[in-house]
């Protein structure tokens, strides 16, 4: 075999490894957005069957030895064959490790889990999910030592969702916040309330829709290749390559930012995903990095740009013409109302300055279970304790307390930091980007074409390319520093509260 | 190997098949539902890389083999397991005279087909899809020409159809139509019109879709197994199993009969497919047994049964709570403009008299390109000319003439007959249905159980256990008559226009 013959092979494996990941990641979507709900059974004959397929493709002696090939031929390789070929081996080598049947059964584990979690978060039934939460728990402990028997387990599921974080990362990162976060929002209690009425009452979900959609064009969504469409919860999947992302929100009519605001958010992934370089689509560099950027990305355009008093009064009157009741609603009112500081039970409803000890409470349950210092059993008890300590409320049962997240049914144990470390590194992107853009003026006309431009020129094309600290090196040029967050959260709050 | 390995095996084999089938259904699927526009690239490249992986696990060796050392073992097997190993090896026998190379090319042609297809009907520019047409008119010969040398080509297809049409069968059954149709067609233009105001006006699609919902539980389509979504053209399919079936519709605002008799003609292929025995599910007797029993199902629904003059008296009260416009409407009015016979041009909103003589034209195109009696390119011109001979009118555009249907660029050559075939099926079916059942007074109070519960006693269970000629002699216990349709229609026209 020629150097020429194995990357056109490499090339060919690819878009058949694409092809697979497209079809179990649509079998995901439509189970969350069409299928009907008893079929949920022949969607798990499919997807366990398919991802037996996928890890032979991956695994298999033909894929391993073509890339030990190339890997051999380093030389030979541009820069971008030689990350695909780093990254694929990485994958391989730790896929190789789990033995074939115990990584099916784990695949057939969490499509129940994910069925089971949605009857037990119904019903607000812990004691119905624990079993699936041990298992899924135990399971990732025992492959986290295939893999990489060197390592603490939850270290290394850390560093998977994001290069370079571990415990000891996530310790400082979390007390740093912890310091000036708790007395902020101490600060922020004793001030008087903010009226959040003017967004709150009935507003009909096809004109939530109809906002969605505006909304989505004003981010510069290109429709060719970003649709929305309604599940419970909403997510961003791309399927088969960055030509194709799907986004999903979900309409309270009682509340009109909880969509807007979601579909924000899921813009942000989506034009993270869909950024990528036009010639990366059916290869491994194709999508985002890492959760933490991705985060970085999504949170972005949800809070800083999104909840910003610049693009309050582009919006504003948009709203107006879609929901007449808000006909009388001032810019400071809706400024304040969707930027108001309350401790809650729902992280994905938490606003801003909360947020992050939402997420420090998964990470320390997470970090204990995975330890074996806290039992599955007792995750309740501990949840609620956390959130009467850190936020100081009373969780009133496990449906508002440790079964609102889809996390953990769908194995994603180690993800929760990402969503905290994201934000940070927005913050510290947003002061880098102002160097260069009127980022006010711009949210102020809803142009985002220069952020976008300034965002894909500096992250998205670049893909997997390269890793979390190599984005952040070459977006900085200065270490992360998580106090450019805590600066922007308390001016945040300053505008808010006025003090 | 034992037999009882073998089994073993086969069960595998199948549960692996319906994975696959699920995946390719869904993308298709997915590409009509919810897919953005530009990502129909993507969506072809998995779909020509999963229909390989799926030709090589019906033709590989393991696959071959297994098959045929049960079929060497036949007398070991039940009549089910006797069956699904004939029908299985029947399938992979005539894939495997088909090269792959050949069939994967012809998977992406069909893709691009009905890409392009989209784009011509649109512009009504019948020279842009022209050469694709020809490449799927070609190929079908050629496959045929595979796969049975010894027949004709679109015999070949018609028997593929409908086990046991030919072209032999098709003429002497359209005799027989055209026969009676066309002078009761032309009495019926001699009488006065009848007034079709009351079904057009404008009818919200949201409201619409209200209705749809409630034909669908009038129908006891069970909503855990049957999801509606939109489409442009409306079809049923089912994903992975019997348990999971999906219909679609599309709602005209100005019309509002068009998506609720689609939604029951859809409704009556979903209770089909949905209504195989339950340990039929993932293997080859899951689901119809072909086209033209399916659209016995179908057409019984949409038109004998849905447009009967019981179920106006029971549909029409619904109707006028969600339309008030309607309210003055009266049963007769009604049922009159739902039956109204009138020569038009396309083929899916085409009365139940007129309908046959549409497929007429598309029988003797199709059989008369695959006997290279015709062109390709001559195509416009002989179907405008048929619809001016058969039906008295004038085509406007390829959009209104020869481009209307999807069948061809999905490459279904042969299809069309069954339509026919399968509605004169659907009238003999209901004279022995009413030597059980009080049809008229069921529908009248909208009572769908009993004919369910009768058809999935001779038909559904069966899903594809016998043969169309089996299922026909089970149900009717004497020869296939189509002069029992053209009675049903007569009377319908008398009931309708009083002669």
């Amino acid at each position: 075999m020629t150097v020429f013959e194995a990357k056109e092979k490499l090339t060919a494996l690819q878009r058949k490894m694409a092809a697979y990941e497209h079809a179990q990641s649509l079998l995901y979507y439509d189970g969350c957005t069409s299928a009907p709900k008893g079929s949920a059974g022949t969607r798990a004959n499919s997807l366990s069957i398919l991802s037996e397929e996928s890890y032979k493709l991956y695994t298999g002696e033909e894929t391993v030895q073509l890339l030990e090939f190339l890997d051999a031929h380093k030389d030979e390789l541009n820069e971008k064959e030689q990350r695909i070929v780093y990254l694929l081996l990485k994958d391989i080598r730790e896929m190789a490790k789990i033995p074939m049947d115990e990584y099916v059964a784990y695949q057939e584990l969490l499509v129940k889990a994910d069925d089971v979690w949605h009857t037990a978060k119904e019903t607000s039934d812990f004691a119905l999910f624990e079993l699936y939460l041990q298992q899924i728990f135990d399971t990732n402990r025992k492959f986290a030592g295939y893999i990489a028997p060197e390592k603490d387990p939850y270290d290394h599921y850390l560093n998977e969702y994001e290069e370079g974080l571990s415990r000891e990362v996530c310790d400082r990162f979390f007390d740093t916040l912890k310091a000036r976060l708790v007395p902020l929002i101490r600060k922020v209690g004793e001030m008087p309330q903010v009226d959040t009425s003017c967004i709150k009452g009935h507003f009909i979900a096809q004109d939530q829709e109809k906002l969605a959609h505006w909304v989505m064009r004003v981010m510069c969504l290109d429709p060719a290749h970003i649709a929305l469409s309604t599940t419970e919860h909403p997510f961003t999947t791309s399927l088969g390559s960055h030509e194709d992302v799907r986004i999903t929100t979900h309409y309270y009519e009682e509340n009109v930012s909880y969509s807007m605001f979601s579909v924000i958010h899921e813009g942000g992934h989506a034009l993270y995903d869909s950024g990528s370089a036009e010639d990366m689509a059916f290869t491994a560099l194709d999508g985002g990095i890492s959760m933490g950027i991705h985060e970085s990305q999504s949170r972005f355009y949800e809070n800083i740009l999104g909840r910003s008093k610049a693009f309050c009064g582009y919006v504003l009157p948009a709203m107006k013409a879609l929901f007449p009741q808000m006909l009388d609603v001032t810019e400071d009112e809706f400024f304040k109302a969707i930027n108001v500081v309350e401790p809650s039970l729902i992280r994905t409803e938490a606003d801003e300055v909360t947020y992050c000890l939402h997420v420090l409470i998964r990470y320390e349950i997470e970090k204990r279970v995975m330890a074996g210092e806290l039992a599955v059993h007792d995750i309740p008890a501990e949840w609620n304790r956390l959130y009467k300590e850190y936020l100081g409320i009373d969780v009133p049962d496990d449906k508002h307390g440790c079964l609102q997240d889809s996390h953990w049914s769908g194995g994603l144990i180690g993800y929760f930091p990402s969503y905290a470390i994201g934000s940070a590194y927005g913050a510290q992107f947003l002061q880098k980007m102002k160097q260069d853009l009127d980022v006010d003026a711009l949210m102020a006309k809803g142009d985002f074409a220069p952020v976008n431009a300034w965002l894909k020129d500096k992250i998205w094309q670049y893909g997997r390319l390269y890793t979390p600290a190599q984005i952040l090196d070459n977006v900085l040029g200065e270490p992360f520093d998580p106090n450019y967050y805590l600066d922007y959260l308390e001016e945040k709050c300053k505008a808010v509260y006025g003090f």
